[in-house]
């Protein structure tokens, strides 16, 4: 493609690095992007500058923070003996909207799966392991998606815990099976948190 | 949503704002931004900004150029006695991939369209009058898209050009009726060139 300038083909270029968005696609937001006020392409460019120089893991849970430790995590309210893993930020979001949740959480960023060459020390088990060593920790949540891989990895890092005398505890079935944490809806979220059972 | 810090939040509500982007793929494209390098990042924010400072319209042809006359209308190699209009600079770019074109272009950005409350007026039907107003123009060869509105916008613009003496022909059929320029293959916009005929 040599058909448009080469400002606007460059700015085609990094709509298409990103993932899921086809050429046309691309093409498409490229031009949106043309027909902005230049202080709202300002402003969107600037958004992607500002998150990504200051949105930083918490030292704590590995969440997204802004900064030092994240909100949930220096809560004064937020239970410290109960930590919901999760494996994606996303999956925070999903849990907080549903509001039945007090404790703390931990993101794991990922889940094993060989198949995709990701092992056990590729996510963040071992940060998990020291915290729940420091004590005051009396459950553990696994609250990865309820698929393969997401099960694995609960029954993997439950087996970690056992050493530490923490009560380990999954996610009621009430989410639907082979579905994602991310699209279950509150009812369900609630649901699935009640019914959690030891593992 | 108050579950991520105010910059990501901020970054996803950009990403929002695009059209046919929805929350959930705003959020997957904020998250994928957080994970890049941050001189990538950088880059995607500059090409945003260096997109939208220096990519402006041709005052001749109306499709994008980085200053100036464009590549098309700049080139001593085109011939200037044929005008092909086209709704979209995308129809543009579809166009010189089918080799088949030799002239220069005009770029309406968009079709009449009364449902959309888009008039004759609302696109660049005057300044295409004005150039072939200047002479030298011998054929204007309609290629709007062969859908309703782009028919009445190619029929609308026909009857306009009639007092200039100009040959006005519009694209042959071998563009599937109802259907998008910018998806057809070459083969087959080659030979809706080839068999245009006289409006």
């Amino acid at each position: 493609m040599e058909y448009f300038p080469a400002p606007l083909e460059a700015l085609v270029e990094q709509f298409a690095r990103l993932p899921g968005i086809g050429g046309k696609t691309a093409q498409r937001l490229a031009f949106h992007v043309l027909s902005l006020p230049e202080e709202d392409a300002q402003a969107f460019a600037d958004a992607i500058v500002t998150a990504k120089r200051t949105v930083t893991y918490c030292p704590v849970c590995r969440n997204f923070t802004a900064g030092g430790l994240c909100p949930i995590c220096s809560s004064p309210k937020r239970d410290n003996s109960v930590i919901c893993v999760v494996a994606d930020p996303r999956d925070v979001a999903a849990m907080e909207r549903g509001r039945e949740f007090n404790g703390k959480y931990h993101v794991l960023h990922g889940v094993i799966s060989p198949m995709n060459h990701v092992g056990p020390d590729d996510i963040a088990i071992k940060p998990l392991l020291e915290r729940v060593a420091q004590g005051g920790v009396e459950e553990v949540i696994m609250a990865t998606n309820p698929d393969t891989e997401g099960e694995a990895t609960a029954m993997y890092i439950a087996r970690l815990l056992k050493p530490f005398e923490v009560k380990v505890t999954r996610l009621a079935y009430g989410i639907p099976v082979g579905g994602h944490l991310e699209f279950a809806d509150d009812a369900t979220l609630a649901r699935a948190l009640e019914g959690r059972r030891e593992l």
